[in-house]
C-alpha cells in the first residue's frame, strides 16, 4: 500500500518525480459549484517555486499549473479535479556519480534498499518537488474553506537557526509576511535571517528552522475521536513534508515546563461566544477544534544538500567521498511556508466535510 | 467518518467509554499461527493501569484483558482478534455539577458542541481510558514484531517538567526503566521526578513532560512515500494520544539549530552493513527506515484535571467556578510510556505488513 | 489487510466466530442524538436467528443483543457504538472428524490453506453466524434512514428453487411478507415453498433461491462516480453474504434480452417530481439514485450442509467419505431476507452520509 | 467522499471526462522492478477503443497511452505510476439541446440533481470513456499477475440478446476470441451476433448481453473474510462498469435451481493437488480462491444511446421529445470484454498483494 494519497473526504493523490514529466495531483471530493481557474492556484505555487529569490535554489521552474479535469466553464463539477505542473528545467546534468553512491541524509539509500531501483535524477519521487502538488491541491482546499467558512490560513517563518521571532501568535501582523524574502513578519529579524541564509549559501552549507501556522475562524467541532484528532491529522500532514522533523500544537514542547494550574485555558463568555483566555490548547481540545485559532509549529532540518565534500559509501558499501556541486537551497524555510499552509488546508477541509456529513442530521 | 480505527493492514478499531461497560479493540490483520494468550497482553496493561503506584491516579482498575475472538487453542487464526477490558471501578460519584459546565482544557466543551450530547461520566469517549485498547492491541503488534523481526521497543520518561534525562539514546540502559515508579532510566533523576510529582499532587496541581521512545532492530525499508512516511504515521499516532502536544524525530526541534554540514548523517560500512555515524535522522530517511534505531519524543501537557478552583462557563455560557475534587493523576508521564510504545508498535507492524506485500515479489 | 470492516462514513467492523464467545460489531459514524436501545435492534435479529421456525436450522440461539458502548441514557452519542450477541447453544459436538477433512463447498479447505490453521467448530469465522453482526448494525442504519429520510427497506423471498413469485416489485404488498415462515408475499406460493423446503430437509438435501429487495423513498443523489456507484456498493455488500452467488439490479440479467428502445426509462413529470414510467434502471442511473425505488435481487445457492454421505479429501489429500449429520438449514432464504435488508441499509446509510458532506455546501 | 479510487494495496485513482483533455489513472502500489512501457498497455486499449470495427461507435480515438510517472529506463520504480490517454476526437457538436433535457436512462438527471451542474459534452465524467483508465491500469495489474503467478485472464462475449454461447467455461478455446469482431469464441455464433448488432444499428436501436470471464492459475488463498471476499470485490468492480446490471459467480442465478447434493463441489486428489470435480463455486469458497478457475458473468443492458425520438423532460420538468442523433454504439459487449478483464485483473492483483503481506510471515 503506497502512500500517495492523503485525506478521506477531501482526498488528494499525488504523482510525479523531480526530473520526470511533471507533478500532478488528483483532488477527489472537491465540492461542486465553486468557480475555479488556474489563477486561483498559481499564486500559491509561485510562493513555493524554486528560483523565486536570491535565497532559494536557482533551479528555474515556472511551475505553471494546468487544470486537467473537474471543471466546466470555470466551475467545479464535483468530480475528480486534476492539477498538473509540468517540469521544465530538468538540468541534464550527469547523474552517473550520484547513481553509484548514497548522499548523506537523503533518501538514496533507503529507496535503493526498499525498491532495488531508484530514480537518481533529482531524487525522483523522494524530492521535495512533489510538494508542488500539495500546494496546488491546498489552494483548492483553501478556497473551499474561505468561501464556506471564512477560514484564514497564516503561515510564516518563526525561526531560522537561532534567530527566532518573539511575537505571540495573536500579535502576528499577516501583512508583514510577504514584505521580505524569508516570510517572517518582523522586518528587522527577516533581514538578519536573509543575511544568515546568504552566508550559509556562500559557505556551501545549509540552515534549518521553524514555521508557525495559524488557522483562524475555524468553527467548533472539527476533528474526530479517537485517532483522527485534528492535531493528529495535522501532525501526520506536517511530518510528511520533506525535511520536517517535528510538530507541536499550542504550548507544545514548551508547555511541558508549565503546571496544570497555569496551562489550563480558562473559558469565559466573550460577547455571547464561549472563548478561552489563553490558548495553550492551540485551538483543539479532545482532538476537536474549539473555535480558538489553531496554532502549530513545524521544525525543518538544515537541507541535506550542501556544497561540500562528504564521506559516504557507494552501492558496493565501500567508503567514498561525495562532492556536492551545483544548485542548492541553503534554507527551505521560506518555501516551506506555502507547503505547511497547503497541508493544513487539506486537513482542515477534509475535517470540515467529515463534520458536515453528520451536522444537524436529524434536523432537516 | 469517525476516527475509531487506526492502521491499514494491521488495523485496530477501538470502542468504549471511561465509565461504560468496558474498552474493547478489534485487531484486523493479525497474522495467523502466532501463540497468543491474555498473559502476553496483561503486563503492558499493568503498566498503563491506574492505581499502579503512589504517583498515579487512585482509580483502581485491574484492567484484566479478555480475548473475545480470533484465537483457537491459544493460537491466532488470522481473523478478527478482539480484546476486551471491562470497567470495574466506575465510582458512582455525582456528575450533576460536571454535566452543567465545561472543565477547562478538557473535551467537555468541544464534545458538547460537536454532538449536542456528551457522556459526562469520566469524560466518556474523550477519556484517556480508551488507550487501554491501544495498549492491548499494541502488545499483539509487539509480539508479531519481536517474533518476526526481533524488534525492541523501548520507551521511557525523558523529562518531567524541568527535570530532564541527559543520557543519549544510544546509551540508555533499558533495564533501569522499570526500577522506579516514574519509568526514567536514571535512578537518581527518577527519585527527583517522583518527589516533584508528589509535591504537585499535594498542591492539587499537575505536571507535564516528555517520553522518548526507541525502536531497535527495525529493518531497512519500512515507510512509504509521499504521505505515509514512517515518521508521519508515528506523528499521527502520538498526537492521537490524550494530552500529547508535540512530536519530534531524531534531531527534532533541536536540530534546527544545527547546520547541514554537521546535521547530515555520514554513511559508513559497519562490518558489511551500511550504517550512519550519527543518527540525527532518527532512523528514517525519505520517510523510510534506514536500519538505525528509530528515535522520537512526545510532549505531554500537564494534566488538565487539578484539585483547584477554576473559572469557567456553564452550558448557558455564564461564568461559574468549578471545584476540582476527587482522584487525579498529577502527571501522566509514567503511564504514557506503555501507550507511546503501543502506538509505535502498531505503526511499525502496519508498515512491516505493507512492506511484505511487495518485498521480493518477482523473486518467488 | 483483513476484510472485517465495511463502509466509509457509516462503517462497521465485525468480529466473532460461530462457536466462540459471541459476535460483535462496532458501528463508527452513527449520528449523535438518536434514541437507541436493544429493542430497536432485537426484532431484526429475531428474523435472522436460527431455530425460529420449522424450516430453519434447529440450533437454538436467543441472539439477544447488548449495546456495549456509544449511547448514554438511551441516546447515541456520535461515538463508537458497539453491539454484542453472545453465543449460547454451542453444541459441544465432536469436531474431530471435521478437523481432518474438507467439507465440500464449505470454506474448510480455503481457510486451512490460507491460514495454516482454522477454527473447526461450526466453521469459525466463515460461518454465516457472523451476519448476526450485520443485522444488528443494519438495524441502526435503518433507524437513521427512516428517521432522517423516511426510507423503507423491503426484502422478501422471490424464489425457492423453481417456485418463483410473479408479482412485479411495485405491486408487492409488504404486509404479506411476515404472514408465512418463508417470507414470501404471496400466501399460496409461500405454502408451496414451505412444503418444498420441508421435503428437502427430510431428504437431507438443501435448496437455493432468490431474495428481492426494494428501497423506497431514497432521495435523488446517493452514489458516487466512478467506482462507488450505488449498485457497485450494493453488489459488494450482497456478494459478501454467505452463500450468495449473484446480484442484479433493475432489469438485471433479464434486461439483456431487451432493446434500448424498450429498456430506456422514459422521464415524465409526475406532479412536479421528475419520475420514470418504467424502472428498468432499478432506481440508479450513472451509479446515482434517481428517486425511483431501488430494486435488486440476490441469488443464494443451496446450502452446502446436507445430511448425506459425500466424497471429499482429508488434510493429507486422501479420498475419504464425509458423513453429514446433525442440525442443518435446508434453505437459507427466509433467514437471508433480514441480512439482505441489513446490508442494503448499511450501504444506503453510508451513501447518505457521503452525500450530506457536500450537499448545499456553499449555501450555508 | 468521491469514488474515483479503487483497490487497497494495488490502488488506482481515475480522472477525466469524455470530452475533456483526457483520461488518466494513477496506479499506487505497483511493485518495483517490472519492465513496463506503453507497448505493454496499448494492445488492451486498442480492444476497448471506439471506432475499432464496424459494430462499434464511429468516434475515432487512437487512445494512445503515455506513461507520465513511475518508471525509470522502462522499469517500474515502485512509486506512483501514472497513465494518460489524451482525448482527440471531441466532435465539436452542438450540445445546447442536450444541456436542456435529460436523456432517458443516462446519468444526465442524476448528475444535475446531485451536483447542480454537469459536464454536458459526451456525458462528462459519467461517460464510459473513463474506463480507458481502468483498461490501462488493468494492463499493468495483468502483467504483474502473469509475471508473478502465471495468471491468465480470459474474457469473451457469452451472449448478445438471445444469442447465447453454449460452451462450458472449461471448454472455451481462448484463441478463437479475437477471430471475430464480437469477441465470442464460436465463429458461427459470432457471425450471427455481428449481424444482429448491425441490424440494431441500422434501426437506431441497441442490444445488451453477457460477458463471461475466467481467471486461470489463481493460487489458493486470495480473498478475505468477512466483507472483502474475492467475489464481493469482483461484484463491486463489475457493477462499477457503465451499463452493467448484474454479476454472478460460478453457478450464479442458475444455481438456485439445483439442490445441495448436486451443487456441492466434491474435492478429490488431482495428482497431488486438491481439486474439485465440478466448479459450481466458481473458484471461490468462503470468499477465498480455491485454486479452480474463477468464473463469473456480467450483464450489460442495451446501451441507452439510440437514434430514435424519445419522450423525456427538460430541466424545467416539462415534457419534451429528444431526437437521438450522431454516433452511437449499438452494443457495448465487444468493447466491454477488455474492461471486464481489466477490472478483474485489478481486483486479483490487489488481493494478491494483500495475501503476500501475511504469507509465511513467521517463516522467514
Amino acid at each position: 500500500m503506497a502512500g500517495d494519497s492523503f485525506g478521506k473526504l477531501f482526498k488528494i493523490t499525488n504523482w510525479g518525480e523531480s526530473h520526470g514529466k511533471g507533478i500532478g495531483v488528483v483532488v477527489e471530493g472537491c465540492p461542486a459549484g465553486m468557480p475555479l481557474s488556474e489563477e486561483d492556484i498559481q499564486p500559491f505555487l509561485d510562493k513555493r517555486r524554486p528560483g523565486q529569490s536570491s535565497i532559494t535554489t536557482r533551479r528555474d521552474e515556472a511551475d505553471a499549473v494546468e487544470i486537467l479535469s473537474g471543471t466546466v466553464d470555470g466551475v467545479t463539477t464535483g468530480t475528480a479535479l486534476t492539477l498538473y505542473i509540468r517540469n521544465k528545467d530538468q538540468k541534464s546534468k550527469d547523474y552517473s556519480e550520484m547513481a553509484k553512491l548514497y548522499r548523506p541524509s537523503h533518501a538514496d539509500f533507503t529507496y535503493q534498499k526498499k525498491y532495488g531501483i531508484r530514480d537518481v535524477a533529482g531524487g525522483g519521487r523522494s524530492s521535495a518537488r512533489v510538494t508542488a502538488g500539495h500546494v496546488a491541491a491546498g489552494a483548492v482546499a483553501r478556497k473551499v474553506l474561505k468561501k464556506a467558512l471564512g477560514v484564514d490560513i497564516i503561515g510564516y517563518v518563526k525561526s531560522v537557526q537561532d534567530l527566532e521571532l518573539k511575537v505571540a501568535p495573536e500579535d502576528i501582523r499577516p501583512e508583514l509576511i510577504e514584505t521580505n524574502l524569508v516570510r517572517c513578519p518582523d522586518e528587522e529579524l527577516a533581514q538578519n535571517m536573509v543575511s544568515k541564509i546568504e552566508a550559509a549559501r556562500k559557505s556551501g552549507d545549509s540552515l534549518g528552522g521553524v514555521v508557525e501556522c495559524q488557522l483562524r475562524n475555524v468553527p467548533v467541532g472539527l476533528g474526530e475521536p479517537v485517532f483522527d484528532k485534528l492535531e493528529a491529522d495535522l501532525a501526520k500532514a506536517m511530518l510528511s513534508i520533506n525535511a520536517s522533523k517535528g510538530f507541536e500544537i499550542g504550548s507544545g514542547f514548551g508547555g511541558t515546563f508549565m503546571q496544570g494550574s497555569t496551562h489550563n485555558d480558562v473559558f469565559f463568555d466573550d460577547s455571547g461566544t464561549v472563548s478561552t483566555k489563553t490558548n495553550h490548547s492551540g485551538g483543539v481540545q479532545g482532538g476537536i477544534s474549539n473555535g480558538m485559532p489553531v496554532v502549530f509549529r513545524v521544525a525543518f532540518k538544515p537541507t541535506p544538500t550542501i556544497i561540500r565534500e562528504q564521506e559516504t559509501v557507494n552501492l558496493a558499501g565501500e567508503d567514498v567521498v561525495f562532492h556536492g556541486r551545483g544548485r542548492h537551497d541553503p534554507c527551505v524555510l521560506p518555501r516551506a511556508v506555502p507547503i505547511v499552509e497547503a497541508m493544513a488546508a487539506l486537513v482542515l477541509c477534509d475535517h470540515f466535510l467529515r463534520f458536515r456529513a453528520y451536522k444537524n442530521l436529524f434536523d432537516c
